[in-house]
């Protein structure tokens, strides 16, 4: 029997998403998520959840379309600072030293300095409660080769962690317990 | 410029989640999903997408609840097999050594040997194209300590990680960017 410990959004580890957009004047924003991920294979889409009140979720409401790029080790102070400031105030872009550049498939920015970013349209909006999850059609994405991505652990403490060492390969350990 | 790879399901890293539920014979079943992950603080709610194909997208729909346990990295083995196998034709709990433990709060078994667990009660269901992605009210969740989750790291390679070192706090290491 284990210990209850209420309801409470504890689920990890999280990977570190930093969504592109345009808003309704032409400037590139930035936000920091980890709630979201793949959600389909036939199409490929992703999906990210935030509230209502970001200046990330009227632009995507507005354009239909954003970037999901994948920071490594070396932009972790990037990727937090761009989690903690409002897009309401702030040139996120500019204040991070970040590059963006206007994307070819979708109308959103996608971040220069990452190694990996996806290429969104928005197919599918819900609403869950405080958060608006978005679903979108990934248009395409470029290189992926060393990117090193990071993770954020939430629940007691609130730290990012590097990829640790690999423990097993996937489709294969678990190989030994198929019944006889 | 980047390089363009086309439309894939590249994103990661992806937590390794095992989903247990009961068939329509009272039989507990698990899955491994890495596809999901928080999606509201209000209330608390999880995403999953799986395909139609599986047992479990049955279960759900059939007792609307399930749970999504998070195992250790001293199951590795065990979360990989749950991943390959069927529960069309296969106990996995036996399979795996697992146990299962009927939840007080949903009508799902969790598993006893993870270290955490979350009861959840589907609220939304989306048909995104070939998954189907379910969203569940989180309805309590026991102890995390020590969790020690690993990871799913799609792309190049297939293969598990543990959590790296911790490389910065979060919501502290991006302040140093904040403009004067």
């Amino acid at each position: 029997m284990k210990k209850s410990i209420g309801p409470q959004t504890l689920l990890y580890p999280h990977p570190v998403l930093v969504i592109g957009t345009y808003g309704a004047d032409g400037r590139p924003n930035l936000m920091t998520a980890s709630w979201g991920g793949i959600c389909c294979s036939k199409p490929p889409c992703v999906a990210v959840s935030m509230r209502k009140a970001t200046l990330t979720h009227s632009n995507i409401r507005a354009n239909r379309a954003f970037t999901v790029n994948i920071p490594s080790v070396s932009h972790v102070k990037e990727a937090d600072y761009v989690g903690m400031a409002s897009g309401h105030d702030t040139d996120k872009f500019k204040a991070a030293g970040l590059t963006p550049v206007r994307s070819e498939k979708v109308n959103a920015p996608y971040v220069e300095d990452f190694p990996l970013s996806l290429e969104c349209k928005l197919i599918i909006e819900t609403e869950v409660g405080s958060h608006t999850q978005f679903i979108l059609d990934d248009k395409g994405q470029p290189l992926i080769e060393k990117v090193r991505p990071f993770i954020y652990a939430s629940g007691g403490n609130r730290s990012y962690h590097a990829i640790g060492d690999m423990i097993a390969e996937a489709f294969s350990v678990g190989q030994a317990l198929k019944p006889k």
